[in-house]
């Protein structure tokens, strides 16, 4: 992996990197904030998986995660959410599939599965690259993100019993066996046989029996994608009472689905990973 | 002035208003954070100016301002950086003169003397309108700013004495006389009649004995820009030693002229404020 880029914050530093990736076949991108704490010595890792359409760049400029990052002593780790350049295959005129929507899914359909291959990407590759390289304590990581990001972070924990020390998600696409983007992008990616989704779904998997210790979700109530049904929060909450999965739901009043909601919270997202990461 | 978003966060709501600038003769955006503490009565404001290139959309999004915003009870106004729209001159192949560089002069040169009057705009026009309109406390108000903005900041306070309580700034264009980027502005905009400048430029204010309380200022010190001669904290310095007015001038080792910078410490200088404005 090769430093791109890095800008002092917080007496830390936000490092852009680029590497080629094994498990996607293509050069990425990502971005890791050390924070001071990682100048002497090995600190714990949080993963942030980001929405449609972003990359590693929304979450270092919109979220102000680094400074409760450099508090806390946590490394934040920015992926991208999608494999991309000339030859990887995407939809230009969709946002919500291809490039910028790789779902945090392994996809088996052509001309998807030669790249796509993000979750391979997320719980391993990257990992293994930042801890053979970088400050990190080996091993002590916890996962969030947002939207399709929460979906990810969620089924990353869910499908790696003890992998992950925590996790947490703001707005996640709890359910996407059910609602629009989620079923867009699982027929492109794993083709038409929905027993391959219910593997990369949060409620069937909390349903299957997959569990966590207590999942923390903040999910606003003005939220639009919420009132469009892709995010079913509701679903999740029901499949985790079912399964005694500990789950703390919290429906903040008012706020919407924006990078301001996430900066609102991610404080106490951190402070609560960091419980966990010791 | 119309209402045209407001996203809730940190517990008080960030709006954009559109209104019809009778200084710039053109409409204008301009974003407000109100915090929580505005919901029960008025409160004190602090005026942002952004950049070069920027709208009121940078701040908002990048610096992390609103957090400590909302924690000291402080409404944020950020104006545009210029005027904009079809039939406002431009150069459009330029960032450093036009649309998004109004350098926070009253333009006495054609074509920009129609529009081009930030000044006016950012002093006068902008605090009567959301004094009428807002749950401000009227007159209660300090300024702040980046680059350009800072500049803006600078000379605002500079030669008004008594309209703000405190003023501080990001890398400010310290003397614009002898960069690149206040010479080329100054020139356009002022005509070539440096007289005419002075009155626009920190340095040669204090110089001239404009006077404040203690005036705030950080510089990263591996600034491009102050590597190029852009930004001259040097020369304002010498000027507030000479003229005895009081001056933090933070040298901040290692930041560079990045919003990265700006959320690193504006933590500090919105506490500063709210010290400043009770």
């Amino acid at each position: 992996m090769k430093l791109i880029e890095s800008i002092k914050e917080f007496g830390g530093y936000l490092n852009r990197y680029a590497h080629y990736s094994v498990a996607c076949h293509c050069p990425m991108t990502f971005s890791v904030y050390l924070p001071p704490q990682a100048a002497h010595g090995s600190v714990p890792a949080l993963y942030w998986l980001s929405g449609l359409t972003c990359t590693d760049d929304n979450f270092r400029v919109k979220a102000g995660a680094q400074r409760y990052a450099a508090e806390q002593g946590i490394a934040l780790i920015i992926p991208d959410t999608s494999p991309r350049g000339e030859g990887v295959p995407d939809v230009p005129e969709r946002y919500d599939l291809g490039q910028g929507a790789g779902f945090y899914v392994n996809a088996i359909r052509s001309p998807w599965d030669e790249y796509f291959r993000m979750y391979d990407y997320v719980v391993e590759e990257l990992p293994h690259l930042v801890e053979m390289n970088l400050p990190l304590l080996p091993g002590v990581k916890s996962i969030s993100g947002h939207s399709m990001g929460g979906h990810g972070a969620l089924i990353a924990a869910l499908k790696n019993p003890g992998a992950y020390r925590s996790v947490s998600a703001f707005s996640p696409i709890c359910h996407p066996l059910k609602g629009e983007w989620g079923k867009g992008c699982f027929t492109a990616y794993l083709g038409g046989n929905t027993a391959q989704w219910a593997a990369y779904d949060a409620t069937c998997l909390v349903q299957s029996g997959a569990s966590m210790p207590e999942i923390l979700i903040d999910q606003g109530t003005a939220d639009e994608f919420l009132a469009a049904g892709q995010l079913l929060p509701e679903a999740f909450q029901a499949a985790c009472l079912q399964a005694e999965q500990p789950l703390s739901l919290r429906m903040q009043e008012g706020y919407d689905h924006s990078y301001h909601f996430i900066a609102t919270f991610i404080g106490e997202h951190i402070a609560w990973h960091a419980r966990a990461l010791g």
